[in-house]
C-alpha cells in the first residue's frame, strides 16, 4: 500500500509502498480517507532535536484521521466491516496501575501512531479494537479527521473546568483556536487569547473570543486585570510551551486560579514558584492526550451538537499528493489546520 | 507592655516597652500565654534579603501563640473574657472576591501577625474576633501555641489528599515533621520522608513515617519505586523549598499523582516542566497559610482525638527571657519546635 | 413608612404602616425599587399548612429585591449611601461551623427575610452589610431584583456540573425556567424539560430548552434515552418537589448520573432506594438557598456577560398597588415571574 | 467436578458434579481454594422472593473466593498459572459508555459470578482476565477470599470520603464491620457504629469504633450531636437497608455531610426529602460493587500495610463441606464471617 514515511534520520518525508499492517484478534484495519497535519508532524519532517531522539526511520508518519473499517480481527467485537471511524492514537499496555485505574493516557507504556509505531499517512492503519472509536453519522469527515488534537483541547477545557469561569488562553495554534469554541461550549463567561500572529488572533475573535491580544503587548496582565474585577482570569489555558507566555499568564490568572499545562516548553525553563504559583494559591494541571474515553464523548457531544463548529479552523483540505505544500501553509502560519485527503490514492 | 521587637533594620531582636494595643469594636485582646518560634522569625532576626524587603521596624514579632482573652470590643460575640484561645494570624479584608468564596487565606490585601503588623511575643496581643480560635479543654498548650505552623501541615495534606496513599514529604523540618503524624491520622498508606538532616529522619521515624533517606542518597526514586510496585508515591509534599528536593520529588511521585507546594524556594528555579509534569499528568497545588476555618476544625479533631501528637516535635519549652537560646537551638538544628513561656513576664 | 404585611394568622396580604426598621453597626438600610413575587410569598398568601406553622405575623412580606442603599451603620465598610444593590436574604449566624467552613447558606439559625423576619415589600428593609450585594452598573432592575430565585437556579445547576453534559429538568416554574438558560450558559450540551403546563413548556424552547415533554406522556424516559445514546440523561434537576417527577427523573436519569434536588415535596414520598438510586451509582445532592457568595459572583458573571437573559420569564412589571392582580397571574398559570415596582410609593 | 450448587427453584443447596468451565482466549482458569459465605447467599439458599425473581437454576453458588491460576486462554498477558489470585465477580461488558468512562462497576450488562452466572463454590471457576486480580504475597489467604465485601466496604468509605471527618456506620453485619478498620485507617477521626446485635457491637469495639450504639436507643442522634460539637457526623455509611436506621442516620449526620448507600433496602421506603436531605444540603451516593480497579489498588494497599486486619471478623473456616454449619451459623448471628476451606476436594 502506498504511505508516507519518513524513510532516513534526516529532514523530509517521502512515499513509499509498505505492506498492508498484519491484523491480530483484537485489531481493526481502516482504510483512511482523511488524515490531520500536526504541529509534530512538521517537528518530525524538519527533523528537529526532539525528532532525531524520539523517531526510529523507517516509520509511517501521521496521527490524525478518520476511515473506514476495512478488516476486523476475530475476537473484535464493538466495530464491523464498513464502519466510519476515528481513533486514538495513544496505544496503552492496558495491564498497568494507571490503565487499571482509568488513566490510560498517562500509561507508562504509551506507543503513539505515527511517532512510535505506523500511523495513518497511508491507505491502511491497524489498531486494537479498544482505541476504534466509531463516528456518529452527524459527525462530518473533516472534523473527526481532527478528534485527536480536538480531543487534546477538550481534555485541557475540561480538566481546568470553565463552567462560568472566564478563561485565558496563551498561544493559539490550531489547538489553542479550537479551545475557543470548546471554552464557549463548556460554559465559559469569557475567553481571552493571547499570541504573537495577529491573523491568528482573527480567526480567534471569529471563534468566539472575547477579546484578543498580541503577545508584544506590555499591558495584558492589567487589562485581564480590568475586565475581572481586577481579580485575574479564573483560569489558564496554557498552549503555547513559551516561558514568557506561562510567566504572563501566571500573573493574569486570579489567586486560587488554576492552570492547565498543555504546550510542551522545548527545554526546561525558570519558574518564580513562591510568587506566581504558591503564594497566589495555584493549582497547576500537566495535560496529555486524551482521557479514554470520557474526552472522546465530550468532543462527540461538542461537535454533534453544533455548540462546536470547527470550519474557521480547516483552513484547506488538501490531497494527499500535495502534503509538501501543506507543510508549507503551516510553516508560513498561513493555515490553521489543514486535512489531506487520501481517498483516491492506491 | 513587655514585648519583642525588632526595633532597627539591622539583625537581632530586643525587648522593649510598647503599649497595649487598642481594641476596635470587633477586636478581641489576648494575654498571650505560649508563643512558638518559626523558621521565618529566624529569617527575620538575621535580617536576610526576604526580611529587608518586608518588614519594617519598629515590629512586635511573633506569630503562633496561645492565650486568654483579656478583653472583649462592644460587637463580639463568639468569645468572652477568659476563653482561651489561639489565634489565625493572617488578617484577611474580609471584602474581597477570595474572602468572600471561602478563600480568605489568599486574600490580596492579606496582613501577617508579626510580619506585617505587631505580633504575638507580647504580653498582649489584639485581634479581629474573626480570627480567634476557642481552644478545646483537650488541647494543651503547648500544642495550641503551634497551631499556626501545625494548620499549615494539616492545609498542605488535606489539599492533596492522602487518603489510602503513599505520600512522600521532601524536608522535614518542624512542618514537615508535623506532616508525618497528620498525614497518618488523615489515611495514608505510607509515608517517606527525605531531609539532609539525620537527626530529623530519626524524629520522622519516631512521629510514624515508614522509612526515610537522606537526601544525598541518589537512589531514592529508584527505592521509592521499589516501595510502590513500580508506580512512585501517589503523593509528593513538597516542604523544604528546595530545588534539588523538588526535582527528585517530581521524579519519585507517579503519573497522575499529586504535588503540594509549601516550602518557599529562596529565588526561581528551573523545572523540566515538559518531563516532570506535563508528561506525568501532575496536578500541582500553592499551599499557603490555612483555610479559614476549614483547617483549624481538621487541627483540633486531629489532636483532641490523639491521632497527632506533637509531643516529640516540641522539644523545647523556654522561658521568653531565653528567646537567643531559642534561636541558637534552631540555628543549630538541634530544636525541631521551640516554644517561648510568656506567662510570667510583665 | 408603607409596607405588605401579613397581619394576622389568616389568607391574604394587607398594606400598613410600620416603622422604618432599625439599623445597628454593621447593618444597611435599603430603599426597594423593585421586588419579585416568589411562589413561596404565594403559599404565605392563601395560608397553607407550611405557612401556618412557620409564619408568625405580623411580617412584612417579601425576599426578592433590589433598591439603594439610604443609610449605612458606623462600622459598614463595603457599601455607601446611594449604591444600587440587591441582597441575599438568608440571614446566617456568622460564629457556627457551617458559617466557618464556607456553608453559610446551611447555616442551622438562619432567619430568612420575609419569612422569619421583616422582608422586602415596604419602602426600605435593613440588612447586614454581609448579606448586600453591590450591583454591576451592567444588571437590569428587573434582573437584580429576583437575583435570589435565579441564585437558586445558578447554585442547582452549579452544584449538580452541567458541563458538556444533557441536562434534564423536571418543572419548569419561574426557577425552573431560569434553569435552562442558566444551564446552557453554564456549558449544557442538551436541555431537556417536563412539565405539566403546555405554556410553561413553550417559554421553556424560548429560552434555550432543546426538548421539551409533556409530564403526561408516559414516554419521557424512553425518548430521553433515545436522544443519549440509550444512556439516560447526565444530570436531573429536580425542581418540582413532586413525587412522580421525581421517580420518572430518577429513571432517565443514567448510571452514575447526578440528580440536583431543589423542589420541596408537600410531604414525605416513597422511593425504591435499592433500583432508582443504589444499584445505579447516582449522587444525589440537596439543595437549598445560594452559596455566599460564589452563586451571586456566578449570578452576575452569567446575567452581566449577556450569557443569561430573563427578559422572556420576567413576564409582568407591576405598580406595588397591584400586588393583587400579580396574585391572580401566579394562581392561574399565566404568568412566568412578576416584578412589583415600589419607586412611587410612601 | 465438584461444586456447590442451586439446583431447583427452592430452599437449598446440593453438592452436584459439573464440568469444568470452558476456557476462551481471554479467560482464566481458577483452583478455587478459599470461597467467603455472603448474606446474598443465604437469600439464595433460603430462596426468598429476591432470589426468586433473580436466580435461575440450576447455577453453580459463591462469589468470594481466592485461588490459584490453572490454565490461561491464548490472549492471556497478566496472569499465569500457577499464580495466587482473587476476581473482581461483576462481568462487565467492556463496550458501554460506562465501561469506557471508568465506570465498569455500573455496566448496564452486569453478570455476577454467583447469581447471573456460575460461581467460586467450585473445584474451578472461569473469568475474563480482565477480573483477575494478582495477589501480594503479604495477603493471608483468608482475606483474599473475601476482597469482594472487604472490596464493597473500601468503595463505601473512599466514595464517601473520610479523611478527618466524625463517621457514623448503620448496620455492622460483615460489611458493617469491614467498615470500622477501612474507616480508621483512610483517616477518619472518630467512627460510631449502630446495630440491633450487641454481639455485632462489641466485635464492633475491637475493631476500633470509639463508640457504639444499640439500634433501639432512642437518643442515638443526641448522643452524636454531643460527640461532635453539636453539628452532627460528617459521614453516614448506611449499610443496614432498614429504613429506620436510615432515617435516624439522615438525622444524625451533619448538615452539608455526606451520605453513602450500601445496605440494600428489601422494599420501597418513605422519606422526609425536604427536612433530611434537601434543606439540610446533604450528598446521597448510591454505593454499588467495587470501582475497577481503584478499590482493589486501595484494598491491597490496607491490607498488605496491616492497616487493616480482618482476623476478628473472620470468627469461622470450615471445611467445604460442613457449608450448612456456615449457614446456620450466619443466621443464628453468631457468625460474622464464614470461609469455607475448598483445597482439599475433588
Amino acid at each position: 500500500m502506498r504511505a508516507l514515511c519518513k524513510t532516513a534520520p534526516k529532514a523530509g518525508f517521502e512515499f513509499c509502498e509498505v505492506p498492508v499492517p498484519n491484523l491480530g484478534p483484537t485489531d481493526v484495519l481502516i482504510r483512511v480517507e482523511k488524515a490531520g497535519i500536526c504541529g509534530s508532524d512538521l517537528h518530525i519532517y524538519s527533523w528537529d532535536k526532539w525528532a532525531q531522539s524520539r523517531i526510529k526511520p523507517p516509520l509511517v508518519m501521521g496521527h490524525e484521521f478518520m476511515g473506514r473499517v476495512a478488516a476486523v480481527g476475530e475476537a473484535v467485537r464493538m466495530v464491523s466491516v464498513g464502519d466510519r471511524v476515528s481513533g486514538e492514537g495513544h496505544i496503552a499496555d492496558g495491564t498497568c496501575f494507571l490503565c487499571r485505574t482509568g488513566q490510560a493516557h498517562l500509561c507508562e507504556n504509551l506507543k503513539i501512531i505515527g511517532v512510535d509505531r505506523d500511523g495513518a499517512f497511508a491507505e491502511y492503519i491497524a489498531l486494537p479494537e479498544y482505541n476504534v472509536w466509531k463516528l456518529d453519522p452527524a459527525i462530518p469527515d473533516e472534523f473527526a479527521a481532527v478528534f485527536d488534537p480536538l480531543g487534546n483541547a477538550v481534555h485541557t477545557v475540561m480538566a481546568a473546568g470553565v463552567s462560568v469561569k472566564s478563561v485565558l488562553i496563551t498561544g493559539v495554534g490550531s489547538i489553542g483556536l479550537m479551545a475557543i469554541p470548546v471554552a464557549r461550549a463548556a460554559g465559559a463567561s469569557a475567553v481571552y487569547a493571547v499570541d504573537v500572529n495577529p491573523a491568528k488572533l482573527e480567526l480567534a475573535k471569529k471563534l468566539g473570543a472575547d477579546e484578543t491580544f498580541l503577545a508584544t503587548d506590555p499591558q495584558i496582565v492589567e487589562k485581564i486585570r480590568a475586565r475581572t474585577h481586577g481579580d485575574g482570569a479564573d483560569v489558564l489555558l496554557e498552549m503555547s510551551g513559551n516561558p514568557q507566555a506561562l510567566d504572563m499568564g501566571l500573573r493574569a490568572v486570579r489567586k486560587g486560579g488554576c492552570v492547565a499545562l498543555l504546550g510542551i516548553p522545548s527545554e526546561s525553563i525558570t519558574i518564580d514558584l513562591a510568587d506566581r504559583v504558591i503564594f497566589k494559591g495555584l493549582t497547576l494541571l500537566g495535560i496529555n492526550g486524551r482521557r479514554m474515553f470520557e474526552t472522546w464523548y465530550q468532543t462527540e457531544a461538542l461537535v454533534r451538537s453544533g455548540r462546536v463548529d470547527l470550519k474557521p479552523i480547516i483552513t484547506h483540505v488538501l490531497p494527499f499528493e500535495e502534503f509538501e505544500r501543506g507543510f508549507d501553509l503551516m510553516r508560513s502560519g498561513e493555515a490553521a489546520k489543514i486535512v489531506l485527503d487520501l481517498k483516491g490514492i492506491s
